[in-house]
């Protein structure tokens, strides 16, 4: 049998998404549960696919297949299209497997010729309404057909109006809208050298092509790059026919959600007990005008007051879909001359907040069992939980001066500050709302970011060093905002309009969205409820992986903690090197010209890192602490200035140039691939050896107060067993000669990361070597592709539009290369080391998907910052009941 | 059983090298032979890995067995340790798998202590050469076992030559040399505060440590990084009795090689046809005044006229010895008071060129079979047979400044350096050009020796160090230069004439004649003789893989073709646009902001790329040719200095400013991860239309002119299929184009590198896009050990210094990890297009053991430079040959 690629909405049903879409197939199913849905039927999502097979060519048995279905609608029905006296009109509308909403094109009243528009003004008796409807038909199908630019249209009507002198659209009337269609006519013709087309089959044939070329168009794939969609999936094309909001006062049309989309919660008509719905309507409208928000809506209740027996029956109809589809409905519906009909229903988007209540709600309500509920919540959205968001009232009242990359959520306000010291300086002076704006942040910077409520760069990436350490920090933070053009010797910004910003100006930041405002705007606390707890506690009682938590200080710890933390897969001991007093340390050590020296300087450190790590220790009583010894080239240490190398080069009490040759002699041509890692362990011992002391005393330290410690000391950038072997030796002589001094037994452990191809490729004789693994799937993702961040930049949007990316490499584990040599190092390594400890440190412990391969190829488990803590406990659960099912 | 770790010579034979190394096996096999042989016993090298397991100790089981052997050896020759009446003196040597010549300890005269110098002085009636021995003995044994300078009894043996007012050693007498022997113990004793050990046994066992500790010395371990030699295989240790060539005239030493090392002739008495064997030989003398080239040793030849026994004796054992190994041997002997021992037997090192004759003529003397014949010669040499010589027009017209031995033939010319370390320094700082200057070598020169392309030393034979070292590495060499003067400290020579030569001057060197000239001479390619065409022919009827050349120039191709090459396996598009006319149109390009102006560059590039490959298809005539299309950084191509900027900026009417901006925007943190290879395809598809477009056009144009051709158009730096599908899009459609304009049909593939991890372990979706791999082992070495070569020379001396890496890993595959990438690329790809053509284009290509790798991999060819060619072709022979065996 051939294949079929149309389905009448009655031969459909909401199991059918992948070949339906999301709202053919849940046109489908309201069909098939007697409500009121205008008839119609959906060319399938394999007819999209098979579309772009052809060369963007609808085959003939697939234009058979949609005739015969029109005319098996017409029959149906009783209208026929292109008859003046009975007319069939039609909306044709996209429809993905994945809701993608406004992102794909709509075409509405198709069906109108110069012909039927008179016979439907003779049929309703309302010639203003037809020619409305003809002339919004010719605009829509003009630019989202034929590629005529919108805006033609709107000035000819901007002049009609003009003319009359009149202000709103509804001022005109119907022999102006005539005089409208009559110019948008003209427009058409002199766009495409012939006349608006009057035959409707071609109308719809070349209307459901446009959709199927929609799929394609760059918000689209934008959108499906920002939500994981894959681009083979294509939309389905419903065809429906029309019904009328704007048939006059008794017509109208509405949005509505069965909760409380913002909150969860249930909603109630004002001052009574008796259970409404939210939502929004406008009489004598169409949908368009709705989303348009030219007139302002009224809240669904007072529906009532206009037509109670719409209003009741879609309450009813509201119920029967919610306890249907066991979860929160949004709705659109259309009354025509008093009669409801119901144009979509789909699961809610909602807020977080919503999320967890709604899911929480509906097991009280015993329409979901917990597992279900679980798995109704995006992970990702937790986040939005975690941190201050801006007052939404606020938000709407203001327009964006820029917008960047939306590298950690929340909202934050303060006065600019373009240089780490004078961030430092204000907030010491007691100013409490400091924003860093950047071109990019370094390591240098690492003070003024953490005394920052938020961080604004005008470069990088979402992996930037910024956004990376924005998030660890739970920092508001906009990267790679090519809007403003910062001028950090000046000490200002300018945004797209030239507005500049200078020093102690106040903006504002919403690190979830990536934009940014003029002004302070007001933010509001998030408080985590009992419903949070309550989800997270399912979550945790099904997942298979533990969570852990990337923190290289005390307070992380603790915010981690509260969040779920099981332990640290990842404190980086580097970054406890940046703070003034022993940065100079480090300098010191790095300059040293010998190991003489350089001990010296190791030795003015080793107070400073025990006392972290008694810190962190305490911080996490008895739960694990993984702690990577120094990783980052050690130029990174040094300063870049001419200024600072001299003000250096005058405490360290040598020459400038001497310094200068130091500094040079450290430049490397890819310090991505250069004396880093483990590498600076094997070129320094003492290095490693001071690290370990410091941990291994700190560990005696806390043990002796009564805490209980257990260090996982991990060794970074191996490529070869024999470089671990060597910096383990010296760690592991170094731990047993304190723990012998000490008189105490620690236990402790020595693993290594593994972020380098090689080392997955030969993981079986690491393992050999290694009490655990730690997958740096950060610079492996790196190394495997061959591309790094901080350069990818500047060919990712090609590889975007030219479709060849969906979406930035390293934004989570790519499954099938980097997965590859993830699964490969797993297998090897528990063959050599059974029962090896295996777990990810990468940026990618907190994400969803990512979370969901780590728990397939059985890890122990996953390490993300503290704020992402809460979406990896929702992610492994739900990969654990994907799994059984 | 317990392990056997010591054994008599004979109780050993020539096939337990492994176990007793090459000189204990060899040895064995003399003794089983019946040649009068010293009596001895070998400590196996198992020994010394247990020595390092044990953590630098000999273990109590293997002392007892070294002690009962030399129980056993002094009731075998009924001499005895220690006693003054009848002493067993031995000798002490290294002797690991693989010939390392000269790269440990030896220590002689051992036995000797204050009561057996006497002893010995009463037994031979020779005071002088006693205590001559005892202080040998002293000084070998401060230095080696006790890590005594050995300049401090230097300075007091010329202290005592000087007090007495003589020149040489042999000048000193009997009462003189006590009057030594005693301060050269008052040395040791304020050295190591005891007194010089007298006990035999003691001396022997710490000796033996020595040796095995030499196994880790600085020059050894440098010595097998470049010979590929494990550093676990450890050494063995020869314990020999001593024969003495210093006591008398009638006592003498030498080494013999049984053909001409130099050319593999075979050797006839001068002026006759009576068959003699090459060497030199010293009378009165030990082996180390031969080696060290203090005194000019005699031709072998004349031994005849010394003592016709012994010589006639060795003509018959070099017969006898080389039909038994049915190779070339090289051996030490020792005439004591006219009788002859044989002291060693190896297959001798020679040079390519005689490697080669070696084989055909041992072929034609039915000594061997082709296949044995092709695994004798290690590929590797045959580069120097293909090293250029001297045009002979111009060493006409030149005079030698001075005329040494031709130790390893060849032409070099260079700057001089006199120190190994300034060598190698000059060659870090890019001069290609570097010849070293020494008045003689020691094994501490191994690394300057290696970057120079031509070694002259003023002392010496050819059997010296650098004589042996200079042919082994195929280095032109001229030893024993006398005429030549050298300040070492001052960094300069001075030649007969008085001319002085300072440090960067030029000269050149002819080690096939042995003589120096002024200056650099021009160079012209060698010609190859018929054995030459013999091996590689046996070779090419032998081997499975193809070998074919990287080539860009059809110069180079047609070298590559005289070499065998059956194909260019890699031509790198953009060496062909660093010429200065055609760089212009580059740059415009480059720095072009429009596709429009980057379009018009290229057009005016066009007709240049087409005649390029034109050129490089008749050179090939119906040979395949891999073209690969634009692969480096466009920085490349872009000038770095203020006064080229500004040249450039001019040329193409710009402002600085601009131009400025545009090179910085091009910069990249890690270029080696940035936008290239096929990238930049995806960024500017114009450029690889215009590339295909001069390829396909270049086809069409020579096969017009009745030239066969078979373009192979390859696409590199793929990390994802999807970039591959999109340049080969570009590609298909721009050749199919230029066809249909052509009327012609041409056949054409297009396929793309595997030099990024990702592509490896998704070769199967990259496979169903490409009608080839060729594997880029040279990147993906890089990326898969996150190490690039450009930054590796800051660690890799303290890697190999801490034994982490045992060479570089770029250097030839590292089929751990580099090489598993390789394998699951290849049955990847093999799965998804069977039959699927398989290369390789790296340098790897010319190395032998990636070859072998290579060939055990299954590819279908391997590409290396034009010079390398041979060195493949033989061996992928030999590969096949092991394979088969």
């Amino acid at each position: 049998m051939s294949k079929k690629y149309v389905y009448m909405f009655h031969e459909g049903n909401a199991n059918m998404k992948e070949l339906l879409g999301g709202k053919g197939a849940n046109l489908a199913e309201m069909t098939g549960l007697g409500l009121p849905v205008p008839r119609g039927f959906t060319v399938t999502t394999e007819a999209c696919t098979r579309y772009y097979e052809d060369g963007e060519k609808i085959a003939g048995d697939i234009l058979d297949e949609i005739k015969a279905m029109l005319a098996q609608l017409e029959k149906d029905i009783g209208k026929t299209f292109g008859d003046p006296k009975n007319p069939l009109l039609v909306s044709v509308r996209s429809g993905s497997r994945a809701s993608m909403p406004g992102m794909m094109d709509t075409i509405l009243n198709l069906g109108l010729n110069d012909e039927v528009v008179d016979g439907l003004s003779a049929l309703t008796s309302n010639e203003r309404f037809a020619y409305d409807s003809y002339r919004r038909f010719i605009q829509m199908f003009s630019d989202v057909v034929m590629g005529i630019e919108k805006k033609l249209f709107e000035d000819a009507l901007s002049a009609a109006k003009a003319s009359k002198g009149v202000k709103f659209d509804t001022d005109l009337d119907a022999s102006d809208l005539k005089g409208v269609v009559s110019r948008y006519k003209e427009i058409y013709e002199s766009h495409r050298g012939e006349s608006f087309p009057q035959d409707p089959q071609m109308q719809l044939i070349e209307s459901v092509k446009a959709v199927f070329r929609s799929w394609n168009n760059e918000r689209a794939v934008s959108y499906r790059r920002l939500n994981d969609i894959p681009s083979d999936w294509g939309t389905a094309v419903n065809v429906q026919e029309m019904v009328y909001g704007n048939m006059g006062e008794d017509s109208g049309t509405g949005v509505a959600f069965t909760r409380d989309p913002g909150t969860g919660d249930k909603v109630y008509e004002p001052g009574t007990d008796n259970k409404t719905i939210y939502g929004e309507f406008l009489m004598n409208a169409q949908g368009e005008d709705v989303v348009a928000g030219i007139r302002t809506p009224m809240p669904l209740v007072r529906l009532k007051e206009k037509n109670e027996a719409a209003y009741s029956q879609l309450l009813g109809y509201a119920d029967t879909l919610e306890k249907h589809y066991r979860d929160m409905q949004d709705m659109e519906f259309t009354i025509e001359k008093g009669k409801l009909h119901m144009l979509q229903t789909r699961n809610g988007k909602r807020t977080a907040q919503a999320a967890v209540k709604i899911a929480v709600e509906l097991v009280g309500e015993g329409m979901l069992g917990e597992d279900d509920a679980l798995l109704k919540i995006d992970p990702k959205q937790l986040d939005a939980l975690l941190h201050p968001v801006f007052e939404p009232k606020a938000l709407k009242a203001v327009e964006p001066i820029a917008k960047g990359l939306d590298a950690s959520p929340g909202a934050a306000t303060g006065k600019v500050y373009f240089d780490a010291k004078d961030a430092v300086n204000a907030h010491e002076a007691g100013e409490k709302h400091v924003l860093l704006v950047r071109a990019e942040t370094s390591p240098e910077d690492i003070d003024g970011m953490n005394v920052a409520s938020g961080i604004l760069t005008s470069r990088g990436g979402k992996t930037s060093h910024a956004a990376v350490v924005g998030r660890q920090m739970g920092k508001c933070c906009v990267v790679g905002c090519n809007d403003i053009t910062i001028d950090e010797k000046g000490k200002a910004f300018t945004d797209k309009s030239g507005k500049r910003y200078s020093e102690g100006d106040w903006i504002s930041l919403d690190g979830t969205s990536g934009k940014v405002y003029d002004g302070m705007l007001p933010t509001v606390e998030p408080e985590l409820d009992e419903d949070f707890f309550k989800v997270m506690a399912w979550a945790d009682k099904r997942r298979k992986l533990r969570v852990r938590t990337n923190a290289d200080k005390p307070e992380e710890a603790a915010v981690a903690i509260k969040y779920g933390a099981e332990g640290i897969g990842l404190c980086r001991t580097e970054h406890m090197f940046f703070h003034e007093e022993r940065i100079a340390r480090m300098r010191e050590m790095i300059v040293a010209e010998t190991e003489e020296q350089r001990r010296r300087a190791l030795n003015e450190m080793l107070p400073m890192q025990r006392e972290d790590f008694e810190g962190i220790f305490e911080a996490m009583d008895g739960l694990p602490v993984t702690i990577r010894l120094l990783d980052p080239p050690l130029h990174e240490f040094l300063p870049k200035e001419d200024a600072d190398i001299e003000a250096l080069a005058k405490e360290l009490g040598i020459s400038d140039a001497k310094l200068r040759a130091h500094i040079h002699g450290l430049d490397e041509i890819n310090p991505m691939l250069g004396n880093r890692g483990c590498r600076l362990a094997v070129m320094y011992p003492e290095i490693a050896e001071m690290q370990t002391r410091a941990i291994i005393e700190a560990a005696v330290n806390v043990t002796r107060r009564g805490v209980k410690v257990l260090p996982e000391i991990m060794i970074p950038l191996v490529s070869e067993v024999l470089e671990l072997k060597y910096v383990k030796e010296t760690v592991k002589e170094t731990a047993d000669k304190v723990l012998a001094e000490s008189g105490m037994a620690v236990e402790y452990m020595i693993g290594t990361m593994i972020e380098i191809p090689r080392a997955a490729l030969t993981a079986d004789q690491i393992a050999k070597e290694a009490e655990f693994f730690s997958f740096g799937t950060n610079d492996l993702t790196q190394m495997a592709y061959g591309l790094s961040r901080d350069d990818a930049s500047k060919i990712l949007d090609v590889y975007y539009k030219k479709k060849i990316f969906e979406s930035d490499p390293t934004s989570r584990i790519d499954v099938r290369g980097v997965g590859r040599l993830v699964e490969i190092a797993c297998e090897l390594g528990r063959k050599a080391r059974p029962g090896i400890k295996l777990g990810i440190c990468g940026e990618h412990g907190g994400d969803p998907s990512s979370v969901e391969f780590c728990h397939g190829v059985g890890l122990d488990y996953v390490s993300c910052s503290p704020f992402r803590v809460p979406i990896a406990r929702l992610a492994a659960a739900q990969a654990a009941l994907k799994d059984k099912s």
